[in-house]
């Protein structure tokens, strides 16, 4: 098993973020309102955001936004995380290949989902909120908020997608340990959630519907915000500690990685990774690659298509551009619950279109096999969504082999699988399937998606 | 939420464990062989063990014993961990006590349990043994050995306590996906289990008939040892890199701990974090109290006898010197499946029997209470084993309060209670209950033991 650990100081932790937008020559297209057509302002959000948020949302010209000093106390508890030199892993490979992965899994509550959480959290109660509602799909963003909120003392409302409100239900109970409410999504307490079940009362929820129910508790509750683990601007701004971190460490080490990985779902555990790096191709056009790693079932980079859509089911949001299967796309149940989202932020849909960025689809099972690999050689479980981004570098080292060069290949480990047991259960018995979407049914999806 | 926390450097793991038999003026009583009633030698236990750990088990004299290469070069994974001043209980409780906990649970399988299981997988594999069984309780000692088996390529057989095996699935899929066998105790696949199911089909098990079991399939496997997590010498040994790590954290923070505290199943985690500081009692008198915390249900220490005991259910093991409830006790159901052992290690039962230490029991419902407190102000929910230390570690802080004085306390958070989730969402719904044992329970199950 693996043992190099390339360990930073708390004083290394990140005093800015790093917000990719200053350095992009082509800036992500504006919002929408979805009535007028017209691009949304920051005051346009600050019924829905804390101010704060909705500045950093807005925020096409700071390179470098300060992390408040309560923020980097916090982030103290866990960060700066680890970077690993992945031996066991190459050696089971039998690759020329360097394979370099960053710890986010060691956070409290186990992926770097805490990095937005914090702030948001902390935004919200610095301007006086008492209340925040959000959604989660399998639940690390949930929890991680719930830990947040209640470090902050904000009640807290969690939409959780109904597949992993059952498939997970140790996260719905970690939520609860923190003290948030949680309800399965979607749920009759909402105009939203009624209108889906009364059409199909076995949904089983994806996140788009659990975002219209958040966003429609938050607009009518007072002294309310909603808060997002993904997809926004400024929740990619957040995550950049991961990559400012892993900059340092893999100075440490004295590489550079030639391929720079993450998983995705919305974008945040891929921004965070991957801008700090990328800001180098941006700015100085250094050689290096970035790579997201999407499950073959949810598909937006690899199949879906640019364009304005809304970013939930009930089109509450404000239209955002975006690669998309379609706000009405209806995800398999797949176990990367995380990842069961039908768009991208726009920020990565701009890089993606501008091709300074690639995506490469993953099904269930290769994510499984990559996972228990990296389990027995590396001893640490990763997450499902997690394990998508391990069977990127996998082919990646492949690659290497085939070509008998060396390639320095980082990616970012978001989270353990400890609570995700229940899917192994079912990779290891031979129960798990593959649910991979065609061009077609990507498609007639977009065809039969509300006009907008 | 707490953000004290001091840090050591990989160059700060001890380069030896403290073996507190050397400084011990009353030594623990021999182990007997239970036919001959004569004293066992270190010969005696090669057919078991390996024989570094026979050789460890013995070890009277030396007060530190190396640790070899191999082993802290895996103990860097995750060692040191951290220590943590946690200021958010302490302004929960409005305490003039100052509470530090040694953060154990931050191993890749979420408990202290790696400390041993590496070394003695390693002596296994040193020795050129190929196959290892053990036993296990909630599961973290299992998890951890099938981490370390993994590690060395050792295959790996675990007997998991029943109970455990159905309310802790998550455990039992952790060792599986680490590629252990894992199979439920009692059952038929040895002498022993089908001894009790023909007399008890509905027995749900407990760690005495767990280790019959293991044990007597090391005995009939070809080029196989038993390993086990707790109540022996040697296993105490290698837990003392808590300890001896929180020693010098302590020294960073400034302060010198007045009680240091412990859970309390065999003795293996509150060994580890106690011993280091009892040697200063032992050598120089220095004033300090270490406390075991132990549940109710299973009170060897403050309800047990001192007398010779088995280790195990079916008298398979030599006679131990422990303080017992009897071999044949039947704990009840507890969440807190690693404190369900009928005994205490023999060095344990001898510094309680000189009063060198103290023991306090904890009602199940006192411990959830202290464990969802502690995740809403620490941000970590704690295992419920561990959960018994911070239990203890709240009434020392609470008569600190009464007596209006500064006191320091120190306790040992031995794991996480991700995989435990159950039991927070039982106590959160009102559905645990407390299992206190009587004196006399203890008295008519001693009574009713087989002679000894």
């Amino acid at each position: 098993m693996s043992t190099k650990k390339f360990l930073l100081q708390e004083s290394d932790i990140p005093k800015a973020w790093y917000n990719i937008v200053a350095d992009m020559k082509n800036k992500p297209m504006p919002m929408l309102d979805p009535q007028t057509r017209k691009p949304m302002t920051e005051e346009d959000l600050h019924p829905l955001f804390s101010k704060a948020a909705a500045n950093q949302e807005m925020n096409t010209t700071d390179a470098w936004i300060d992390i408040p000093d309560e923020v980097r106390e916090l982030y103290k508890i866990w960060r700066p995380t680890p970077l690993v030199r992945a031996y066991g892993l190459e050696k089971a490979l039998d690759t020329p290949a360097h394979i370099y992965f960053k710890n986010e899994s060691v956070s409290p509550i186990g992926s770097h989902k805490l990095n937005s959480a914090i702030p948001q959290a902390y935004y919200c109660k610095q301007e006086g909120v008492s209340n925040i509602t959000t959604e989660t799909g399998a639940g690390q963003w949930g929890a991680a908020l719930s830990y947040a909120a209640k470090a902050f003392g904000l009640e807290l409302a969690v939409y959780m997608v109904k597949v992993s409100y059952h498939q997970k239900p140790y996260r719905r109970s970690i939520m609860q340990t923190f003290g948030a409410q949680v309800i399965a999504s979607p749920s009759m307490s909402t105009k939203a959630g009624r209108k889906i079940l009364t059409n199909n009362p076995n949904y089983q929820g994806s996140l788009g519907t659990a975002i219209s129910e958040a966003v429609e508790l938050a607009t009518q509750t007072p002294n309310c915000k909603y808060t997002l683990g993904s997809v926004m601007n400024h929740v990619m701004l957040h995550q950049t500690v991961i990559g400012i971190e892993a900059e340092k460490q893999m100075e440490m080490a004295g590489e550079y990685p030639d391929v720079v990985i993450g998983c995705f779902g919305g974008g945040s555990n891929f921004s965070g990774i991957t801008f700090p790096f990328l800001r180098h191709k941006l700015k100085d056009g250094k050689e290096i690659r970035v790579v997201a790693a999407e499950p073959a079932s949810c598909p937006k980079l690899t199949r879906g298509q640019f364009q304005y859509d809304f970013g939930d089911e009930a089109g509450y949001t404000p239209l955002l551009p975006m690669y998309t299967l379609g706000h009405n796309f209806s995800p398999a149940n797949i176990h990367a619950g995380g990842l069961r989202y039908h768009g991208a932020g726009s920020i990565v849909s701009q890089l993606q279109k501008d091709k300074l960025m690639s995506a490469v689809d993953i099904e269930q099972l290769e994510a499984f096999e990559a996972a228990t690999l990296f389990a027995r050689v590396e001893g640490i479980i990763p997450a499902p969504e997690s394990a998508h981004a391990i069977a990127a570098a996998i082919k990646e080292a492949k690659e290497a082999k085939e070509e008998g060069k060396k390639r320095v290949i980082l990616f970012n480990l978001s989270g353990h699988g400890l609570i995700d047991m229940a899917a192994y259960d079912q990779y290891l018995s031979g129960d798990l399937v593959n649910y991979a979407v065609t061009d077609e049914e990507v498609a007639k999806n977009l065809s039969e998606c509300d006009k907008i």
